[in-house]
């Protein structure tokens, strides 16, 4: 056994016998990396391969409306609960790819090349991280849309203006497309944030894709093993999806919920971003009613990378367990 | 808005003045992905940019002696509770590669080239994710050892039998060192497993490494930031580490537990790889009141990769809340 200066240094001794450790050749240190990983992951349902590919995320203060009807008190008691920072909130993204029944399809888009309003570069990552996934976007025979918030569907065009998927066949549920394409429904919005909503649903739809989008109705397989189901509340038309495939399935609960810790902890809690809150919690109840009594693994637009996750009750609320990660499919 | 066959065809109509939309050139289906993303994952402790960098895992039938004072259906039970498969282990391998005060160190290199016995494929991908993860191992300047076991130190060497990280000075504990290199202690074996422990970290030191290893004491800065600590019970001479910078740190827990799963949740439990199961367990409740108390992050080898996590109590045992990946650093 050798014996190192450091090891000499340190007094450690008994073992003075032992020739020295040949000095190291002087060499420059390694500069830190300082860039995550590009953030996929892969899973099996059945036989279809769902790639979650992470569109960032965003951190704000914690206003005291984020939750409508908690105080911030609470809410940073919640966050602090699930070892987070206080008066804060970060929102992960994270849209997916199904590779099922010969076609490959896109769920959701996340924020696209502008970002998340004042956030670029910590978010609108879809794009580069699908690349690094291997996913070509030409090769995108569908893309699924959930409902028409900005952090869903604004990675449907590239920076110039073009279809980032130019070869898919857009789906959008037929609910949410005739209500944010209804004139009267935009006249009655009173709120800067409704308004945005609305134009920025038209900016995408209708200078972007010309208004090429197939509207699907709820209860239907509308792409291979995809089955759109109601969950209405955050927007008039917001719908999630059940992948099944042989006896697998997974539930895709889009914006059921947005932060796990916060509002599966606390499926009472009102989301400022819910456009009817009640409606919102009503459908939360129900499915997390029916996930955790059929142990069915849920997959979380908002929850952490890569928001694959187990629901079970746990006293007046809900807990989630995130899946290990499997690092070989 | 347009109108697809498919649209048309579930007759979901209303919309019949619309042009049809243009049937998309045929093209081939993508063919599934089929492999996982290069497991690699980066935080920050202070200045320090921490890798946390996969070895994969390996899945066995669950044995009746896997946990030596728990029965088989009671660990099935804590496996079930958290949504796993019964029946069967999973166990993962997470090294980490730490950058800081310009010295690149491993800490611990999972299987190596020949893989966990028997599994070669989904482990030993140690030194591929490395690559993957921006690190060249020849910059590396320090590969730190926390025990002596094989899916620790077996990364060291190549498939050629020569030292994977040819510029790294190696420590080792010195306990670990004395113990393993004590030809009394080895006659004393009378388990294969045991004699297969000794005999493999002497083919390791001896014939890979030529004996050319730094040993040092608990208790000291052996790296920059990096503080060993005495956590024995596991093996003989088996560390953890506390990384430190600035006001941040992170307690590298090592084999302190194995899953934690079963030994978070049930610190009683005593695994059948602990040599002195019970001071195993002395040291994990001790670590674990600590790191609760100080809400002092933990980082587990065997924890389910990026294995970053907080632990709190919970009743009779504590509980694991994995940290949320961050998508950017």
């Amino acid at each position: 056994m050798n014996l190192t200066r450091r090891h000499a240094l340190a007094g450690a001794a008994a073992l003075a016998t032992a020739p020295l450790f040949p000095a190291l050749p002087a060499k420059a240190a390694a500069p830190a990396v300082g860039k995550q990983a590009a953030s996929f992951y892969r899973y099996k349902v059945g036989d279809a391969e769902v790639t979650v590919v992470s569109d960032g995320s965003v951190t704000f203060p914690l206003g005291d409306t984020f939750v409508l009807n908690a105080k911030k008190d609470e809410v940073n008691a919640a966050l602090a609960k699930a070892f987070r920072p206080v008066d804060k909130m970060t929102i992960f993204f994270g849209p997916i790819v199904i590779n099922n029944g010969g076609k490959l399809i896109v769920v959701d888009t996340g924020n696209g090349p502008g970002g998340f309003t004042g956030s670029k570069g910590a978010n609108g990552q879809f794009a580069n991280n699908l690349v690094a996934a291997g996913i070509d976007p030409k090769a995108v025979d569908m893309v699924v849309i959930s409902h028409f918030h900005a952090d869903h569907i604004n990675g449907l065009l590239t920076a110039d203006n073009e279809s980032a998927f130019p070869n898919a066949e857009v789906l959008v549920p037929s609910t949410e497309w005739k209500y944010f394409m209804d004139d009267g429904e935009m006249g009655k919005q009173t709120t800067d944030r409704m308004k945005g909503v609305f134009s920025n649903a038209r900016r995408v739809f209708d200078a972007g894709l010309k208004k090429k989008v197939t509207p699907y109705e709820w209860g239907k397989e509308i792409a291979p093993g995809l089955n759109s189901v109601s969950t209405i509340g955050h927007t008039p038309g917001h719908t999630s999806f059940v992948l099944a495939s042989g006896a697998d399935t997974v539930f895709i609960q889009s914006d059921v919920t947005n932060d796990p810790d916060l509002f599966v902890r606390n499926p009472g809690w009102h989301l400022m971003f819910d456009q009817d809150p009640d409606q919102a919690e009503t459908t939360r109840r129900k499915v997390f009613d029916m996930v955790s009594a059929d142990k069915m693994k849920v997959q979380g637009f908002h929850y952490p990378f890569p928001g694959r996750a187990n629901i079970e009750k746990d006293g007046t609320g809900y807990r989630w367990v995130p899946a290990p990660w499997n690092p070989s499919i």
